[in-house]
């Protein structure tokens, strides 16, 4: 509206993008990531043209069932590492609905007490046409956050579900949220997140079965054979009640994931999670199921497991990936 | 214990077992589910001596967040179908943790008031070493259960992620659990889950933020572009209130689904999804990211899709898919 405002991103070129992201400036930070969610072919030059992320950036990921309190805790998070100085990001994962292509609410709704803070980025991202899904599309953004100098990078994402947890542990830190009462902890452990949980919040922590749901969780943390027990804490994040204790567990963490090479072993499998999923999304354009072929299975005429083989032995010729492995510069054992 | 009881199946052969399974053995049905969790290569050869799903079978899907009531819905639908005489059964789908590779609980814990009953099969289900996950197994398990004349057959998955919802549209008709209060409707629609609804459920309907949840769920479904508007049914499935309404709106989405030809696309793409995530589970053996590699992308050396497109690369050369698709039988232009 007025004259004064920055020049619209849209009509710059990718070296101009990426001078602009290198310098911190939000709308072209924010133009990156559009790019990593549509899957534009772009992403890449501009990876490529900045730096690799800074090791000392801590990516925390918080996953939990809906209605946790999730975007509380968030912002209660960011508020904590705001006042120790650290520029702080936060992505805002939500599964992409396969009907309509899009996440539903926006940056707009979400931690508005943040967004007039110049050291805060707040982002909601989808995932409408990255290949590989989120599990690829959450490492380049979080990557093009760390990049730009994020100290801290708040993952957050909607579900319960494997994808989430998938997401979730593109982190280095992951935070999982119970709330008392609600479904219970069984159910959280039955959904698999509490076996990714690095810190567990009890959030909501004024109801009334909190003890009950403190107990359970000390019960199944007992019996994790894990060398790092996940601390549980309890928060009311609406209030900011236990958020120090929370920050302190994390900082805990952080110090575990580096004096137990335990940082060195999740970034491999991290990178190596990455590619894989990037080597799918690839491979999915080239082994689209014909109709004839889904046509036959869906009539009973084929066996699902005997279509995907054809299907492959017709696409797909195997090289012998142990020569290219052999082939790669490393030491030798002659 | 018991000196008449059968003999233990694992003692049998593939050709035994699909013989028990045509017969309706519950252990040998369970047996065969197990091979399809496991990735078992037997599983092939069993699904191939069964005869195709037989067309009427009904297979229904229950979604919903942790703690929405899933399991007392399902139980409630299974004495609802009981009662018309429809032979039921069960599949209960937990994500896998990715740490111990186990299902939590297990058939024990579930709906033990129909344990007995000779017309209900009930299994809870893992995927531990299936080729391409859950999105692979269900849909081979939905389909030894049909095969083997269950009339209904209800899918109950555990989170609200993405995978659940994959996992759901295997099925005819997707029930949605929704609970008032819970975190709300505003929460389920950021799942994505709202848009494979075909028929919303608000469990716990006796809570006191029932007329709101109903009315934010009518507001959302007003916008709804399909052809197919879910209806909306408030149950107490503690108490079977509502049970009736729900059996007679799925009634009513499986009459629409034949009249409308939708049963017909939905197959198709099911087909097709089956095919492909069986087609990256066989990739998934085959491209496995050397160590070498994914030290150099966690190091910073090498970028991500780089790194994708060296492994496809030195792995995988690609035949013309366009040559196979022309060579299959069908209708020709000439």
């Amino acid at each position: 509206m007025s004259q004064s405002a920055p020049p619209n991103t849209t009509t710059l070129n990718t070296r101009d993008i990426s001078g602009l992201v290198k310098a911190g400036d939000k709308r072209a930070i924010g133009r990156v990531i559009s790019w990593v969610e549509n899957g534009d072919a772009r992403t890449r030059s501009v990876l490529k043209d900045l730096k690799p992320a800074a090791a000392g950036t801590r990516v925390i990921g918080l996953t939990g069932a809906p209605g946790a309190g999730k975007s509380t805790v968030t912002s209660a998070l960011v508020r904590a590492f705001r006042a120790r100085g650290n520029r702080v990001a936060v992505l805002a994962v939500d599964p992409t609905s396969p009907f309509t292509g899009g996440a539903l609410l926006g940056d707009r709704v979400r931690m508005q007490e943040h967004a007039t803070d110049d050291g805060v980025f707040i982002r909601s991202m989808g995932s409408r046409g990255q290949l590989g899904g989120l599990a690829a599309a959450a490492p380049q953004a979080i990557r093009v956050l760390q990049a730009v100098g994020y100290e801290v990078v708040l993952v957050e994402t909607v579900g319960v579900g494997q994808a989430e947890v998938e997401i979730a542990s593109a982190a280095d830190s992951t935070v999982v949220l119970v709330v008392p009462g609600m479904g219970d902890s069984i159910q959280a452990a039955k959904a698999g997140v509490l076996e990714v949980a690095d810190v567990l919040v009890v959030n909501k922590a004024d109801r009334p079965d909190t003890p009950a749901t403190l107990r359970d969780l000390r019960a199944m943390v007992s019996l994790a054979r894990s060398e790092w027990k996940p601390p549980i804490v309890p928060t009311i994040a609406t209030t900011g009640e236990g958020t120090d204790d929370l920050v302190e567990a994390l900082d805990k963490h952080d110090a575990w994931l580096e004096a137990s090479g335990e940082r060195a072993r999740r970034r491999l499998a991290r990178a190596r999670d990455e590619v894989t999923a990037l080597v799918f999304g690839m491979l999915a354009k080239r082994l689209a199921v014909p109709d004839e072929l889904a046509a036959r299975v869906a009539d009973g005429q084929s066996d699902p497991a005997d279509a995907a083989e054809e299907l492959l032995a017709t696409a797909v010729i195997f090289k012998d990936l142990s020569e290219r492995v052999r082939a790669a510069p490393g030491p030798r054992t002659t």
